[in-house]
């Protein structure tokens, strides 16, 4: 939003047309105040959106992080945020005005929240069926002026960050590599021949995020920069510094960055390790019925996974917390900076942990979201004009199912079909987390509703039922973009 | 609220102790300023309470709904109201200072709700370990001259109207038949010898009912009625009667009713039927893996349920909906009432159909409960002292999954290992419901915190995370109990 320069209100006084021209610079000023007069001197109002993605963070998710983490009677620090309602997520076939899909992947939805559009699976900021790129968030800040960054638990070429910045038609075009006929173990999964250079496209997420105008991007996923960009005989972390990015890859030279410069931060091969485990590794498991329970449902017995605590994962310190990066991308972003600013921050793998049946890795990275909002809040305390979004892109698997079935006075062994964790919590008390979508390696995402909160700046914005793409226009208005 | 009588100041500056008495007066007239000044001429502000639990109505029975009533770019009337926040579910152990438990069921939720207090699961208004009788909600109303309500589709003596008004520490002490030694083919389920009449107890749940103060009960469960009162020759309707309720059973009676009057309406021996159910009465199914398939879970195939389309239950059309039970509920208690009221609204087979694996039947009742709502907003769009209040009890096992997986490109038989539905949806596409938290014939509960919606009337009420006792103290306050 420009503001006038005083001058030239004295300008447009002294020349023959003094009158005509000073009505349009009142008009101009009138706007200007109907938008927001807290300016300050230098002729801007600073504003930052800070969205925090927890991914596949349902309330099944919050719950069981929430009794872990603070104890059944306590609270998340997302509890204690002043907004808190819900968004609806709506993805399509990968056709022209494709059916409704029930159940997403976090490629469409990182794309709702980016770009106001509704897609189809697998799709990144580009369109279900006639595969055209979306204008982003990040895009439009950017050329507002506004700084930008991300940052991610994830390989900052994973599906939510990428979908802010870069546009493919299949999410695993991470890199130069993995452009055509991606296969793994010999199964087809897919490819983007048109996002290929060579046929006029944008290349792969790596090489787009490597030549963009983003400030800060903090992340893992450096096997993704490591070979040679299309075309060329340099690998993509190359091009990243040709375009003016400072290269990070351990904790210790995060901690020494300081402003002003942009930074790109890879700090592991692909997702960073999570925080916490089960205990000797252990991850959901199936129940063992005996052999007559095998013959029959209601004889027999059967024998539960058993109980287990969540134990530090030691490989987490190898790399900086989602915490710390949020606070060096905070920095990086805010420093003498009058217009403001994007920051997208994720924590990724609360939806891999439960893909792979490991609450104990959700609860770690559900703690870690929670540290980095107290991050973004902090900021926000200081910055007034900072509005704080947390949401989740989808729903997942996991269910907080009961200790003791609610049918236990029937004598008959009574388990799940799938798999289950039993974690005894701090305060005493068994937590058991379900997993049984599929009988698949990975489980499924769901369908449900996801939870969206704010802080005080979203009072009056955030609605109490969003549909998905609608989080986009919320902070493109907020910025004035 | 006593409202000062304009005389009365007359009076009061006309005595010798005109001053002091003046201040009295003014102290009385600020406390009443600083509560509500919208007074009628009665002397009451009149207030009243709809509260409408979605039993087992969480995120995921809300999306199925939305997207087979309204299709997923629609919305349910419960979407569209202003304040929509989360609601945390506390259990604990029947010890004294017990420790937490993390999937709660209807008795102790509602007991949360009913009373502000924490308790055990089956237990109906009484306290863990201890077993002491908590005051509820509609005893206070009653006791403040407010008139009181309960609707529901279930048995009006389940667990979930039951904690409202009554005092048992089993949820199935329905009638003077079920006290002591509860079996349920063979298997001891419970009993409430402490609530007999002879140990000193307040009887039986319908007993309780039957004597209470309550205005307006309309639901099921006719059979808890007709067995004859502890110590007594008469059966429960009986004593219902004598204690002044009408006595209706019949559609055709609800229509007929018309106030003043204080009605038992009890239209099913047991819960109301439902009103959808799936095609040929069809609920979720296995999937069928083929012989291979058993052997090693990558090779081989599968048979996934067939889809089917709801049907409608042609048993709903011999009872009431809720919504009719609700608008004649409303115009009893509001009939000539300057004091107002309390209304509670159960959809109760949310959750007893997804229990049963019927995603159809929960689909059914949740636009059952989207109508009464609808009912209870046309009510506070005419009478603005009307807090709205709707949210669920706990949630529940059902999951809306990918009907498609998000790994069908591995050419393996992907299924749940639990029992699926495959639904045809009135926009065309294909909505999967998926039930596998356990091998017995009824699902769990879950422990995900659930959704807590208002009207505008909650506005700086309903906070953005409330534990569930405080829904209690939101109440009492609002009528200021």
């Amino acid at each position: 939003m420009p503001y006038p320069n005083p001058r030239s209100v004295l300008v447009a006084l002294a020349t023959p047309f003094a009158l005509p021209a000073f009505l349009v610079l009142l008009l101009t000023i009138s706007a200007a105040w109907g938008e927001d007069t807290n300016m300050d001197t230098t002729g801007y109002t600073p504003r930052a959106v800070i969205l925090i993605i927890g991914d596949g963070m349902d309330d099944q998710q919050i719950s069981i992080a929430r009794n872990y983490l603070k104890g059944a009677a306590g609270k998340l620090l997302l509890d204690t945020l002043p907004v808190r309602s819900a968004v609806g997520v709506l993805t399509v076939e990968d056709t022209v005005d494709g059916r409704p899909i029930y159940v997403a992947d976090s490629a469409n939805t990182a794309t709702s929240i980016a770009t106001g559009a509704i897609t189809s699976r697998g799709r990144i900021a580009t369109t279900a069926g006639s595969d055209r790129d979306l204008v982003t968030i990040i895009e439009l800040a950017s050329a507002a002026g506004y700084r930008t960054g991300i940052v991610t638990t994830a390989s900052v070429t994973d599906a939510t960050p990428a979908a802010f910045a870069s546009h493919v038609n299949f999410r695993l075009c991470e890199n130069p590599d993995a452009m055509v006929d991606i296969h793994y173990k010999s199964v087809y999964l897919g490819g983007c021949p048109d996002d290929l250079k060579a046929n006029g496209g944008p290349g792969s997420i790596a090489e787009q995020l490597a030549s963009s105008g983003i400030d800060v991007i903090l992340g893992g996923g450096r096997k993704h920069f490591e070979p040679q960009i299309e075309g060329g005989s340099v690998p993509v972390s190359t091009l990243a510094r040709q375009r003016g990015f400072q290269l990070l890859t351990t904790k210790q030279e995060l901690s020494r960055v300081s402003p002003p410069g942009r930074v790109l931060g890879l700090f592991s091969a692909g997702s960073m390790p999570v925080r916490l485990q089960g205990q000797n590794g252990r991850q959901a498991e199936e129940a063992e019925p005996s052999l007559l329970n095998h013959l029959h449902d209601y004889i027999g017995d059967v024998t539960l996974p058993a109980p287990m605590s969540c134990e530090p994962n030691p490989e987490a310190n190898t790399v900086p917390s989602l915490r710390e990066m949020t606070d060096v991308a905070l920095d990086l972003l805010a420093h003498d900076n009058n217009r403001g600013f994007f920051l997208m921050v994720e924590s990724a793998s609360i939806d891999k942990q439960a893909h792979e049946r490991k609450p104990c890795g959700s609860i770690g990275e559900m703690e870690q979201l929670d540290e980095a909002l107290a991050s973004a809040l902090a900021y926000a305390d200081k910055h007034p004009r900072t509005l704080v979004i947390v949401t989740a892109d989808h729903s997942q698997a996991a269910q907080l199912v009961p200790a003791q079935s609610l049918f236990a006075a029937y004598p008959v062994p009574i388990y799940s079909p799938g798999m289950t964790a039993r974690i005894q919590t701090p305060e005493g008390s068994l937590l058991v987390v379900n997993y049984a979508t599929n009988n698949f390696s990975h489980e499924e995402h769901t369908g449900a509703n996801v939870p969206l909160f704010s802080n005080g700046e979203g009072q009056g914005r955030v609605p109490a039922y969003a549909q998905q793409p609608e989080l986009f226009t919320i902070m493109r208005e907020y910025l004035s973009l």
